[in-house]
Formats: structure tokens, sequence, C-alpha cells
């Protein structure tokens, strides 16, 4: 377990302790080759330089294992780094991976049994059948619990997934209510699967990064394979239900653009889309407020991805007056 | 009251009723003047002609006033059309309003004791204070139970914009209960007026139709002068909660192309724009299926506002299969 | 085998003869209803008219079916029309659907030869027992046969689909000889494969038309699960080999906006796109430069879908000078 | 009265003169904590440095103050930066603004006068009474001269709104004059006022920055707000034309994309979108090339805003070339 | 010379008169084949049809050309159409171009002696010996004259094009006075020539129609070309003046997507390009507003090419009132 | 001729060699003006410092011209730099262009023998003619040897123009074989045209830059400008097949806003849109591909040209399975 994390190193500080290995590099300064660093752990990333021995202490271990680091942290051009001394990799059971990837609030232990009420809400057979397979599939399980919702902007940490899925399920859930044309059930499965894809998109091996998969085919589709797969396994699994399904996967980033390969054309599929977006948005926004808030700042950083300042409220603000 | 409406004029039909007047033009044909109108009721539409002293019945009423015709019923190239004998303006108590204007199932009193309701489970002081003199303007309150939610593409009835403003302000409920960084109170006070502009957009004189207010400032900007000038009333509102209700408004419609001349800064505001987004779009899906399925349909016809056609299920499918 | 065609009839004809059923709808006239139809053939469309026993003859056949009609042919507002007396569902065995239907130049059986032989110049050996799988599958392989290109703009015809893709796999013959980067087999396995979900996407009885597949879910979609199939079918297909193939098909419309899920990322994806694109231009402009050419216009009429004009040549205005 | 302008420090100069504090933030260095400050002044921006007691420093002043600094100019990586000995906030009338803020060539007062003097050419009584009230409000005159044109691109400085609002103007009657269906008397009333927000939108204390209200509701609907507001006060003002005016206001960015809520729907409002524009651009262009112009350059530096470079002509080639 | 004009044709006229042949195709109806036209002057259009020898009359003239006609007018489906007996082309000098388009309210003659007027201020000696050449080229002066400045849009009349080029030379005139770094000479220059590729893009042979190079090369080049070939004829034009005044001929469209190749990146560029669209919108919505105002119409009918309606105003309704 | 080569240079070295001079600018550091350089050769760049006499080294040489250069090279944060003691401009002869640009791999003569051998393949006489003229022109002959395909992005090196257009010509070739409606020789000589125009667009006086034609102008309407000077040549030049060549080279790049004044109207100009495209993109996709791939890289940096990461191939991890 570890002790000692990146928002902990203070300059001067010796260190003796796991990170991931997020990035190394065999540079040069001045005719020296050096071994240049990213370390991190669930809390941040800090730079890491290795003066003696940059070729051996290269080959110890690849970008995203974690690693045993022994050295001390300096300053460089105002920024903290670690100058290491030794590195090598972690042996098994040595290190947590929850140590080093950010979590969910909700255990996703915790997050999954509320994923399965969900799915046991489901009265449709065909679609209950489905939902008996995937959740007996324990490695997709397993997967399902580690995965992000997304990389960078939104639900970024273990349980992510399941945390926005639950989400996004509450919303229809409400929308299934409001609007009596709506299919409850139909709506409320394509809810739980409509980012299962993401499985298959994100490695999560010490931190979070796109596979092949995730770049050369995407969530969307990847999603729509694994459901299409268990369908196969149902005898006499509805055709019309299936497409319904699959259409609800395909089309709930509502625009071709924004890369599904259909727009929605089911008025599940459109409900889909808005909660699913809602969503995503309102708890990156969240994330952005709750971090940047404070010492009287009223508004966010530029927040590249959207094109706009977020504004932080005006709490701080009063606080201040008094 | 009426008791012949459009949908049941039949060839041959003797037609003595009332009528809102939608067009009127004067042609010819083989040299002859004749009169050209339209005639409309909740029910939908019909063509009209006069052959008879055209210019003279030109001048009996104006576009949007309810009219008393008497004439026949019959075809013309495929379609029904009256032939009109006489008509006149119809004098002030003579026909009521909801015979010619379609309405919401609900009744628009009923949608207006649930927007007081909603209004009076805000408990901040200064928004609290807004409804109470939003809802004591009875002339304002006339107009909002009257107001459509949009003119042809959703919510497009008597009490529509009540009926829309009071689904919004559910799927905002729900996602204050959610998301805990979310005021609920400001996020509801922003649900109940997000839309009140169009009190002063559309005209709903016979049949709705936009106003010269509607098209050269919007409803978006007319909404927000209405609740600046009501806050305007109300010593010592705070200005920051004044620019974030405004702001609400403004940025409703989430998008600098789609109308709103700010986008979405603050959480609440991305909320309430995908839940007003989303119930426009469930509402107009739920009316193009529920007026065009059945006969074996499968889709829908193409619908030009988003460029798709709608999936109409496969109920009557099955039908036809027994 | 039919005799009569449509672009046959002229008014005055008597007609007893098979046709497609494309359109029927009950429909009132002067208060007498009447059943209208639209009838068809490979050679083009017509409309029909029944006066008599409206409703049984509306339950004879359904839409897509082919049918025996008799009648004669009338004129109606600069149209001809067939006056429909009798009409019945076809026989199992008494009309060819290659009547109905327009087709290649080339008969699909040769085009699917000139597919195999492309197939079989594969080496790689994973790929050559893929195709040898789908090559194998008689279903797939006669709707192969079957299915257009395009519902109307490109290669609209039986054996379409297949003309299109040994274009397609020309140009990218022609690519892989030019760039030694490229890796032929995977570029040629993509270019054959491309298109293979609008098997799944056409429906080819009596007249082309999209099936719910082909609107939900989309040819793309539907070709790279047909292939995710058959890969999953053989032992030891390598994981990397089959991402790129998946990606080929995924990303061969070349942007989102077009329906690609993810964009070209690699070189073969990148070419595929441009070659694929290509073919149906250039066969899209043939084919109007074929039918509009000629009676001394340079110019086609208006092209929708492209929003131009295109340019027929000069040939019938240098005929004109003599 | 300031002597010693930001352009004017050098390496080694001793440092005893007021700044707008610009931004402050304490940071630490090989486990010391310092300050580091933006300080500026009409003719630029410089950073500082405290080493001794930063957080007490940190206390002396707000951001957008004037401070008065002890200390002096070293560098550091290329930049100079003053080494700050003694910060304290200025007392009220140590410094004038003027020395803080870029201004116009021409005095604001000479602006105003020129405004007033084409407020008062407008003949139509209810907008010359529009006018007699906004003048009369001594408050937002004084906002008014103080207001500059833009932020960062075009008429950034004092007097800057003054100086755009009178170019349009002129370019609006020369339109007036060309087109005789132009209303001249609402076109440059329009003009006079369409950017009027902008003095709720900038603030000037010490250096432009946008206001919550200019993030929050922006320019456009501020301007609108201001005015309808002024004639509310007016009796009997023509309900059309207080529409038209609104119009003006909120069309004048011409497009929904650039934030205006409606399209120009009048003569008036298509030719006041041009004017508006054209001056930006002209004034922005102009900007650009006259400080950048010269030491054989023939071109700017890549312009993000417009995504172009600009020609900066070929004067001083020739000179070269002599 | 004309006596009947479109406008005046009413049922039951005998017509013996010149008219421009638009259109001609035969036709079949009932089994007769016939010959549809149709025929055009400045005032209108209007369907003819031939029932006696189609195809003998059919090649008796081309579209464009002016052809006289005999018959009688009657009507078919609520519109007006001549029964033609006789028809021929129009010997040489039996008609007038000037009856069969539309013209300025100046005359071309008066409109070219202004344009001489302003290219004569220009002081630059090779911008005037440019002018010089121009001028003296009667062919293009007499294509300048009858060239329309577009061909349904704005200026859709004989002289069009000067009236447009003499406006845009008004605003650039304005500019060059309001912005001292404009180089005045080169933007004017650029204003009198910025459209003058249109003498190649219209035909005015009977009515306005592009011409294949209006549609294969464009206004934009054609008008470069032009400018390219007369300064090649001026030894020692400077070649930066020369590549100066091409970027305002090809950059006046102002954004790429509206068919410049290049954008503005001179400052005289950025006024003409603003100039240039002004005077085109303003014509346009002035001609619209012109021909539907009236009849207690506030607004136009939808405008397509600027998706909106144009407000006409509300004098009618005044008077309506009285 | 060089021996010593920007990618050779190792801190400590001496260094006596040309190089061409990209950028020169004086700066000051802690009060000490100084001249910073950026020097280059065919093999990349690096910077340069001068701290005695820099105003007399200013003065040497400029930009774009090959200099002489004394010094050694030392490293300045982490980068290499040549500290410079002498500089001056070298001598006609002293210094080969060749070792300054990159090239090539086949020599430009070589690949110019290949165009003159496509240019005599076409048959169509008044296009030979053409031909014969244009390889006539000596100097823009040797312009089009020396002339990159591109800046930056594709063929960016001396002969890159000729690669370019001679792959181009291949796939168009092959075009022509496949589609019988296309006018092979048409097509040829347009795809040997294309992008003539490059000849004046790019500067290669040491390193590839923009001229100022390139900007104001561009290549398309460079090329256009080159072609209609050369047919003017020609007596009875057909009018239309010179419209369609110039349609050719003004629509290659297929849409408005990737510059193309026209929109490609006719088979042969789709054609080449995609011949052109296809081949610019398949070289740079190569490109990033073979100076990115190895080290364990399976995905190559950000491209923004193209918004996205590009596939690099797993060869390297195979190896490292070994």
């Amino acid at each position: 377990m570890k002790t000692l994390f990146v928002t902990d190193l203070k300059p001067g500080n010796e260190v003796v302790e796991f990170f991931v290995l997020r990035k190394k590099e065999i540079k040069e300064y001045d005719g020296q080759r050096f071994l240049k660093l990213e370390l991190g752990d669930k809390t941040g990333r800090i730079d890491g330089v290795v003066w003696d021995n940059p070729e051996e202490i290269y080959g110890q271990a690849q970008v995203g294992e974690i690693v045993k680091v022994k050295g001390w942290v300096t300053t460089y051009r105002d920024a903290s780094q670690v100058k290491v001394e030794r590195l090598r990799r972690a042996g098994e059971n040595e290190a947590q991976l929850s140590d080093f990837l950010p979590s969910s609030e909700k255990a996703p232990e915790v997050l999954l049994k509320e994923f399965k009420k969900v799915a046991s809400s489901i009265r449709e057979q065909y679609l209950r059948r489905l939902f008996d397979l995937l959740l007996a599939d324990s490695q997709l399980i397993a997967m399902l619990k580690a995965t992000p919702g997304g990389k960078l902007w939104h639900h970024a940490y273990v349980g992510g997934l399941l945390e926005h899925t639950l989400n996004v399920v509450q919303i229809c859930e409400k929308a299934a209510e409001m609007y009596p044309i709506v299919n409850r059930d139909l709506l409320i499965a394509g809810a739980l699967l409509h980012d299962l894809g993401k499985i298959k998109s994100y490695s999560a091996a010490g931190f979070f990064d796109y596979t092949d998969e995730g770049r050369l085919v995407g969530h969307i589709v990847s999603g729509e394979e694994l459901v299409t797969g268990k369908i196969g396994e149902i005898p006499d699994f509805p055709s019309g239900l299936a497409l319904q399904l699959k259409h609800l996967i395909l089309s709930h980033q509502g625009q071709l653009e924004f890369a599904s390969p259909v727009v929605p054309q089911t008025v599940e599929a459109i409900i889909l889309y808005y909660a699913d977006d809602m969503d995503a948005k309102a708890n990156a926004f969240g994330h952005i407020i709750k971090t940047q808030r404070g010492k009287g700042r009223r508004w966010s950083d530029w927040v590249h991805l959207i094109n706009r300042y977020i504004y932080l409220g005006e709490e701080e603000e009063k606080e201040e007056e008094n």
C-alpha cells in the first residue's frame, strides 16, 4: 500500500514508493544522455529524471506498468521533479491498482449492485434473458466495474462508467414516467447498455488510455458488437426488438458528427441521447466547478472542449466580504 | 357552439357554421374574378371559394377573425372545398375561441394550478417575490394559459406552453435531486420562466401565428425583458441572482446557432437546455408517431425539420398478421 | 415472361400484364371511394386507378409483390395511367424478378466470378480463410448478387453492389502498386467487403427500398457485424488484422458526418475512402450524362444531392451547327 | 502623474512608480514561497516578483487596483521583470486612470460632442425624446466615454466605443443617402445605440475585462435592455418603432452564430450589420498593419481570430532598396 | 416596337406581337403531340401552346431568340396561356432588345458616364492606363452596359452591373475618406472592376441566363483574367500593384465558401467585400419590399436565399385604419 | 559542397559550413543586444546566436540567402545551438541549392522525362500544341522541376510537384480505362496541369516559402492564368475545350471551402479531384508513418491538419515480443 502520493511530494523529500510509469524517453543534454520519465498515481503526475545508466533503466519497465522508484524530489524550472536513482518493475502483489487510478465515490461493487437491480426491473422476457447472459459473464462484469466513463472530460475514474450509466438510467426512468408512448423496458435496457463498448475502448493499466480498438472501432460499435453477440445466443430473440436495441446504442451520440453512424429515429433513442449528454455535461461542469471554485475566482479557466468559461458561482466572494 | 367541424365535412353537405378565416385572396379564372379563402377550426383547414360579389365579401372580415359561413361542400381536384354563398364576421359572443384552436388534454386552468404549486415550492425569498409579482399579473396569466408551446413542431395547442413548461420542470426537479451542486430554486425558477416570452411571440386570434415581436425580437429576449421588468420592481433583488436567472432564459436554446445570444455557462443552464430540448423532441416524436401510426406503416413521412424518417413501431403489423 | 413494359404503354392500349405493386392507397373523389396504385417494372413506373370494388382489390396484394393487372391505358392530366379492372397476386413461377428490377450490364454471375478471382489473389492466410467462409455462404452470395450499389444515386440496379465493389478494387489495386507502404492484401480485402452490409440494408422485392435494418443500423455497421461474425469462426485470427479490417469497413465513408463512426486512421483506409467515393461519383455523373444528354442540352437538370448542374458536353450542339 | 511607463523599463532601472495590478498569485520555488505579479499601464505589461513577505503583500491590493511599486528591473529568461520590494494600494487621487488604459486619439469629450450632434440631427420626435433621456443620464454618459469598442480585437481603448459608433454612423449616413427606401432616422438611431450594451459588458478598472454581465447576458441584450428601459419612460412611444429599434440592436451581429438572437429582417438592419462589421474589421486590419509594418516585413503574424496573414504593404521594402 | 406586353394580356385578346422564346418542348396529350412554349418580355412570362404542326414550328426558332407570334389568349388551369397559330423568328431590325429585358432606371449610357468619371479620378498612373485601355475596348464597354448585376437576386436588369458597381464605389469612397491607411486609388480601381467578369458570365439574348463560362469558370476568375490580359499590355506595370488589384477581384466575395479562391488579406480587400455585399443585400431587400409591400401585408413571402421573412413596414396598415 | 549537415551537429563541434539563413532577429538579454538566427539545410534547422557585433552581422545577409558560418555547437535549454563568430553571404558558386532543400527520390530530370512522355501520349491536336508550347518554355520548365508539391504537408521537396503530378496522372489513366464516358486526353491534360500554378506560389530560395502571389492569388488561379496565356497563343483553340480545361484546373480542390472558385461539374473534373486528393493524403500518411514508426509506437503524434492520430502498424511490437 502506498503511503506517499504525488500531491504530497515536496522539494527535498526522499522517495521510496510505487508509481505508474506514464511515459519514458531517452534525451540528451550538453552531450550527455539521460532518461526522462513521467510518474503518476491517482492524485496526479510528476516528471522524473535519470542521469545514471539511462538505457538500462529504460529497459526495466514498460509504459503503463507500476514501478518502484528510489530518489529524491528537486525542482526544475518552477516545477518539482523526482531525481531517480533506482527503478524496477513492481512485483505482482506489491501494489494495488486502486492507488494509481482515481475512483468513483461509491464503490464499484455498490454501483454494480444498483446496475443489477435496474436490470432485474425489466419485465420484457428477451431483454431479461439478455441481461442474465451479460451479468453471468464475469470477465465482462470485471471490466464494467473498472472502466471510466470517459478519458478526460467526464466520469474519468474507476467506476465512472457504472456511475454515468446509472445516472442516465435515472433520467430515462423519469422520461418513461412522463411520456406514455415510451417503451420503458426498451429504453432502460438501452440506457444500461449504451456505453458498454467503453470496456473495450479504454485500457486501465496504471492509467487510462485508448486501446487500439477504442480508436479503430470506437466504443459505439464495440458495444453494439458485444450486445449482438449475446443476442445471438438467445433463441428466438425478436428481430424487431434487437434492431431497436442496437439502434439505441448506435444512435446515442445523437448526431453523425458526434460519431453515431445513425441518428435517433425512435422516441426512446431521442430521449436516451439527451439523457446521456445531460449527465456527461452536468458531471463535467460539476467537476470543473468543484476543482476550480474558491480563492475569489468567479470564472473557470477557458474550457477548450466547449469553447467557454464556466461560472463558478459567487460563494467565495461573499466570504471575502465578511 | 360549433356542431360541424372541418373533419366532418363531406361533399354534398350544406354548411351554416363558424370558422376562422385563415387566408383571403382575390383571383381570376377565365376572365372572372373570384375570392379564394382558407377556413379552419381546431380540427383542420379547408379551402373556400366565392364567385358572387367577391370584392364585397373580401371586405367583410380580416384574416384571423371568426366568420359565419353559408354554403355547401363540393370537390375540386381530389380535395373538398366550400362553395361560399354568404359570409359575415361573427358577433362578439356567437363563437368560442376554444372551438377554433386545438387545446392541451389537461385544461389550461389545471396546468396553471400546477405551475403555481411549483412556484410556491421555491424557498429563495427574492425568487418567491418574483413569482408573486408574475402570478398577480392577470393579463400575463391569461396569455400564459392561452399560448402554445410552439407554432407547428411541438406542443402546438392552447395550454401547450404550460404543459411544456411543467414537463421541463419535472426533468429539472429530477436533475436537482441527482446533482447536489445544482441550485434547485434557481433551476426551477429558470425552468418555469424559460419560454415565458412566447406569450409575446404568438398571436392566437383564431389560429396561431407569429407576432411582429415574435419575429423582430424573438421569444428569448421577450422573456428576458418581461422578467427584467418584474425584477426591477423588487427592491434589493440580488444582482448576481438576477444575472443568473436572466442567463438561464437567454441561454436555454443551448447554442448560438439556435438563437441563444449566450451559451450555457452555469451548471443550471446546461441542465435546463437539455431538459427543454428533450421535452420538445419527445413531444414532437410522440405527436408524429400517434398521428401517423397504423395502417401497416412502420415509418413516418420524411420529417423535414430534423431530416429523417421516424420509426412508428410494429404494433399495427402484428394486428395484420392476425 | 413479360412482353409489355411500362415504357411501351400508350393511351388506348389494352393491358394484361405483370407489374410490381409499388404503392396502394384508398382515396375519395366526389363522394366516391377509389383505389390509387403505383405499378412498376424495370423500365419505369405508372399510376393505376380502380373504381370498382376498391376495398376488395386493396386486399389482394401487398406493396412489393408482383401482380397481374387487366385494364387499359388512359390519360389523366398530361400523364398516362392504367384504369385497372382486375388485379391479382402473381403465382410463384408466373413472373421473373429480373423483369421488374433494373440490372447491371454484365450478368451478376459474371461479376461474382470476378469477385471470386480477386478474393483468390489474396495471399494472407487469415484473410483468405475469411473469404473462403464468406463465399461458402450461399445465402449471402445470393444476396450479394441481387443487391444494388445504392437506392437512387449510383449503381441502382441488380448487380450494382458487385459492379461498384469491383471498380473500387481496381482503383485500390492501382494504389497498392503506386504506394509501397500499403498492405495490398488488407486493402483489397477491405475493398471487397466495404459495402457488404448493403445486402442487409436494401430489400429487392419487386423494387428497391430500405429495410428497417438499413435505417436503424445502417450498411456500415451491418457489414462490420457480418465480417465480425465470420472472423469469430476462424481460430487464431490475428486481433490486429481483424481490427484493421473492421476499421476499413467502418471508416470508408471518410468523415463522421457521412455516417462513418470513425475517420480513416490507416493508409489503407484513407485510400479506400477515395476509391469508394470516386467510383460512386463517376457512376452517378455518368448516369446523369448518359440519360440527359442530347436534344441540344449542354447542362443537366439541377442535381439536388450535390447542389449543382452537370455539364453534359457539346456533341449535340455540333450537330445543330451542321 | 506617471513618468515611468512599462515600455521605458530597462534592466538595472530603479522603479518607484504606479502600475495597475493585473494578476497576483502565490507560487513556490525550491521550497520557498513567493508572489508573482503582473503589472501594467497603458503602454503594456510586465511581470513582477516578491520574495519577502509574499503573503502580506498579496493582501495589500486587489486585481484591477492601482498600486505604487518600489523595486528594480531585472531579467529572467530573456524577459524583463520587476523585483518588487514594496507595494501598496494607490491613494484616491495619487494616480490618473488615463495613465493606465490606452485611449483613442480624439478625446472622449470631443467624440461625445459628435455623438450629441448626430443625435440632434434626428427629426422623428420619439427617437429624439429617447436620445434626450439617454443623454441626460450622466452615469450612462460617463460610462459611454470610458468604454472601449472591444476587449482585444478592435477599438480596444478608452473612447473606442464612441469612435466605433461614430464611424458606423458615417457609413449608415452614406447608405441612407444612397437608398431612398431607408428610414434614415431609424437607421441612425440604431447605429448610435447598437453597441450601447458594452458599457455593461466591460469593466475598465485599471485594465479592460469582461464583467459577469458581459459574459452571462452579453452586450447585445444588455443594450436592448437599456433602450427598452428608457423607451418605457416615454409615453406613447409607438410600438412598431420600438420593435424596429430593438431589432436593430438585437440583429446587428448579422447571424445567429455571431450571437445575434435574430437575423436582420429590415433593410435598416441589414445595412447596420455591414456598417458595423466593416468598421470593426477595418480598424482591426489597420491596427495590425500599423503595429507590425516595417523592418522589411510584408506580412503580419498569423491572425488567429480570422485565420489568415494580413498583407502589410511594400513601403518598407522600397526604402530598403534605396 | 412592342405595343402589347405580357402583363397586358387578357383572356380573349388576339395577339400579334413579338416575344422572346424562353423554352420549347414537344409533349403529348391523349395521343396527340403538341408544342409547349414559354414566351416572355421585360414585364414577365406566359405559356404558349401549339396544336397544329408542332414539329415544324419547333424548328422555326431557338431558345433565346425573338419571335413574332400570332394567336389568342385563353386560360388553362387558372392561368392564362397563348394558343399559338403562327410563329416565326423576328427579322434583324423588327424588334428592340430593350422591350424584352428589364432595365435600370437610369439609362446605361448615363451610368457609363459616371463610371468613366470615377475612373478619371484615379491618379496612380498605371491604374489610369489600365482604365484607358479598358474604356477603349468598345466591345467590352458594350457588354458592360448590357450586363445585369445578378441573375435573380439583385440588380437583375440591363445596366444593373454598372448601377451596382457605382454604388460599391460610393461606399468605398466613403471608407477611403474615413480610414487614412487605405490606398484610395487601388480601392476604387478594385471597386470598379470587382464584378467585371460578369460580362462573360451572363448571356442577355432575350433573357438573362448563365453562359458556360459563367458556370465552368465563374465571374470572379473571368474578371481576373480580363484584367490580367489588359495589364499585360501595359509596360512596367508594377507587379506588387498588379497582385493587389487581382487580389481585390479574387477575394471580393469575402469567404472561400462564397466562391472566392482567396480570403481578403489587405485592408482594401476587406472593405471592398463589405461594400459589395452591403449593396447587393440592400438592393435585394429593397426590391422585395417595393414589390411586395401594400395590401395590408407587413411581411414578405419566405425568402429562400436568405432563410427569412423580410419586414415590409407598416405604412399600408396605417392607411387601412383611416 | 557541404560536408557537415544539421543532423550531424553535436555539442562541442566546431562549425565552418554553409547554411541557409531562415530567420534573423535582434534581441536583448540582461541589457545586452544579440542576434538570434535560424539556420537550415535539407536535413533540418538549428538556432544560432551572435553576441559580438550583432547589428553588423544582421546586415550581412537577407533571409533566404545561403551564408557561410564559423562557430561552434553549444546547448541551450535542452537544445543544440550554434554560437556564431563570423557569418557572410555565400559567393555565387560556393554552394549548391540541392544541399539546402530536400529533394524527391527520383531526380527531377527523370520525373520531367516522364511528364513529357505522358504529354506526348495526348492525341487531341490542340491539347498537344498547348503542351508543345509549355514544354518549350525553358524558364517554366526549370521552375516546374524545382517546385515542391506542398509547403509542409505533402511532397514537400524539390521535384515534389512533378512526382505528385505523375501520381495523379496514373490514377486518372486508370479511371479513363474504367469509365468509357471520360474524355481521356482532356483528363490527362488536366492532371498534368492541375497544380502548375504552384511554380508561382512557392519560392525555393534556400527554403520553401509562400510568395506574395501564392497568398494573394493562390496556385489555382495562377495556374489557370498560365494556361490561359498559352492557349491565347494557339490560333483557333476550341473555346469549349479551353473552358473545360480551365474548369479542371479551377475545380480540382473539389469544394468551395477548399479554395476552388467552382465545384467540379464535368465527369473529368470530379475524377481529377479524387485523384489529386487521394495522392496528397496517401503521400502525407506515408510520410508520417515512415518517419514516426518504430520504437514500440503504434500511433503517430496528433496530426493537427486532419484532427486525428495515424496508426503506424504493429511491426515493432512483434519484434519486441521476440
